[in-house]
């Protein structure tokens, strides 16, 4: 029965038995004594994590769907083993993931480069435009003012359409940019558009998210309203940026000649988790904090050695959060027997159409400048991480219902799921041109 | 007034000044906020405890004292920005401060090497022997049997006794190799027995804080229930290295070619958490498995990756261990005019003397073997973080009160302090003979 074939990888199916297997062989270990099972339940997700997020990279699909589904499988939907709500050990389990966002947040601006975001200007800027403003357009519309399966959702209809529009605007450049790699197409003009206009869709989704949670904290949808929202997000960015352009290098310089162990990377979080208390305090977003923390910190020589020290912990946490994410989705109601089922399958089916409608045409968005059109569009279409930050901030303000956010999650990781075979298609095809 | 001095390291004046106006300036941004204001906590933590770790390094001290006065300094004593006992997030921090002292542990596993340690063999096992043996009956004898200050204690006498005595028995491998590092006499051998000897102690106060905490945990103070405990700590610790050292081989290799990035980090961790929890279930301590974690992972090929991607976690987490250690600590207690002010500073310069004497005579424990007796005996006297973990676990468990808490931190912080002071100037001294 021993087959030797070296100490190759793992095949695909063992990983899937192992993380089916492993978490409750872990839970099964459990008990009632607090600590223990905490630990226990963060390995579980840590590992289920992990290997299915593996399996999905050995899929050639990006490894954040394997986290998501690690998630609908240790949800109480399934196997229970993620404490929701107000199971014991829930509360610390979401800590540990809005730190897993902080990480994630501050190292998309660690990896945010400003300048080489100029280069590529007016083309990136008028794509990242339109790829924000038609889904947002889409969603909102669709949810205001046409018919849509009723989910019980804890808001009025405008604030619950502002989220769903929101959801609908972002873009994941980490896989973007990993499935552009992948193909070795990173140095094509469409890859260099792609990836620009993802960030300032990331900025511009932040500001959104700052806007749409001021108004799930109970600020009225007014004009005003909005407008101050977005002045204080787009201020203390630009502030914080400013400020820190001017200050960080020689405090990094400094920090750098320290002796004591680990001063830069406990010292880059004690900054990331300061700034990210503070953008929430002035009213902005917790996450707007984390992105600018790493912009400045971008800017010092020392952010190599940040980003190398900061990556395993953000390795650790951010799976976390995206097994979390999954487990807070109810696969309940897709059982047909479900009378709700049918609705939310339309529901999710609708997001994702919207969803992808929305982000292609922003392809079209910049006519003066050639380029394949479809590939950068399709480019746009992945929502990932901070697709699911919105749904979760609208999950967690109670504005939307568990099945709006299932529907949601579906429509995430459809784009997910689909964007890196579209490109894969397109960048393997024949053609050039438009 | 610009006075260049070209980008040098910061000032020790300016490390303090940094480190007492930082915390209260983030503390004051606080509000009511529960999510940002724990943000905040951990930012203060993490900042305070590196710059006075910083300040010690440059005074020649371990930075393990600047992180316990930073805890002394945040803590309800004197700024009250730590929440302890039931103020709000301070459950949240408690379990931030637990993975930290698992992280630290595993570090030390990982960092343990098992055949170095076989050579040096008798003469450190002698050492080890003693050192944690005669601190420990001076300890458990002083509290059981001798008139001491009554601090109002929340168990019978010879269970706190146990307590007492236990925390005399650690010896911090860190500081020390640290210390001796630094003085250049890492290849002496005086440097090789201690290093050797503070290893087995380690061990050895692991298994001792077995079955301390089974004592604590309600079982009876018999013969045949210490035997038990004994037998499992050490029986995990056997089965586990040697289950892991056959197993793990291959699986980190299996893991090592996996391509999901984080990969090695996240299921290191996974394994190390579900080992310590695993330990606390069979009846031993979380640390324990934590530490049986490092010792196989320490076996493998890949335990360079793995040491490099765990340090920078360890880095943000250990610390929030050290500095809520010291929040721990009242400071209002040493107030002269508090009744209980004498009777406290009695105990911890009691507690201090027989640390130092009970470690120092472990130095004349192999007298079959030539070497300087007194710089052994020297060696081992710092407590460390093994110390800390001991109090720690006494006052949770409702053994120690906060007075006796606070008297064996200060005989721990003592004996951090007078080691390497006494090790330099044995070092840097003439004689090479006993």
């Amino acid at each position: 029965m021993i087959r030797r074939r070296g100490q190759g990888a793992p095949r695909p199916w063992q990983l899937l038995a192992l993380s089916l297997v492993l978490p409750p062989a872990l839970w099964a270990a459990g008990g009632d004594s607090p600590l223990p099972d905490l630990l226990l339940v963060i390995a579980a997700m840590l590992a289920a994590g992990k290997l299915l997020g593996e399996l999905a990279e050995r899929l050639g699909l990006p490894s954040v769907l394997g986290e998501l589904v690690a998630g609908l499988l240790l949800g109480p939907s399934l196997l229970g083993i993620v404490p929701t709500g107000t199971a014991p050990g829930a509360d610390m389990v979401a800590v540990l993931a809005e730190l897993g966002v902080i990480m994630l947040l501050f190292e998309v601006g660690l990896e945010t480069d400003l300048k080489q975001m100029a280069k590529v200007g007016g083309a990136a800027l008028a794509v990242a435009i339109v790829g924000v403003t038609v889904p947002f357009a889409l969603g909102y519309g669709y949810w205001a003012h046409l018919p849509h399966p009723i989910m019980g959702d804890g808001g009025d209809i405008a604030t619950v359409a502002i989220f769903i529009g929101a959801a609908l605007t972002a873009t994941s450049v980490g896989i973007t940019a990993r499935v552009l790699g992948d193909l070795g197409a990173m140095e094509t003009p469409e890859a260099r558009i792609i990836l620009g206009a993802a960030v300032i869709d990331d900025i511009i989704g932040l500001v959104i998210l700052s806007v749409a949670s001021g108004i799930a904290a109970g600020s009225a949808v007014t004009a005003a309203g909005v407008a101050t929202t977005f002045a204080v997000a787009v201020g203390f960015l630009v502030a914080v940026v400013m400020l820190g352009n001017i200050l960080m290098p020689r405090l990094a310089d400094r920090v750098s000649r320290m002796r004591a162990r680990g001063m830069v990377v406990a010292l880059s979080l004690a900054f990331a988790l300061a700034l990210a208390a503070f953008a929430a305090k002035v009213g902005s977003a917790l996450i707007i904090g984390a992105f600018a923390a790493g912009l400045v910190l971008k800017g010092t020589r020392h952010f190599h050695t940040v980003e190398e020290q900061v990556k395993p912990v953000a390795a650790v946490l951010a799976p976390i959060f995206f097994v979390n994410v999954g487990a807070a989705a109810n696969l309940g109601m897709l059982d047909p027997r479900q009378p709700e089922s049918g609705g939310l399958l339309l529901l999710a089916g609708t997001l994702t159409l919207l969803a992808i409608v929305g982000k292609v045409v922003a392809g079209w968005a910049a006519p003066w400048v050639p380029f394949r059109r479809l590939a950068v569009g399709v480019g746009m279409v992945p929502r990932g991480e901070v697709g699911l930050i919105f749904a979760d901030a609208g999950r967690q303000a109670g504005l939307l219902s568990g099945a709006t956010f299932s529907a949601v999650l579906m429509m995430v990781m459809a784009t997910t799921f689909l964007a890196p075979v579209g490109l894969k298609l397109i960048f393997s095809g024949r053609g050039r041109a438009t």
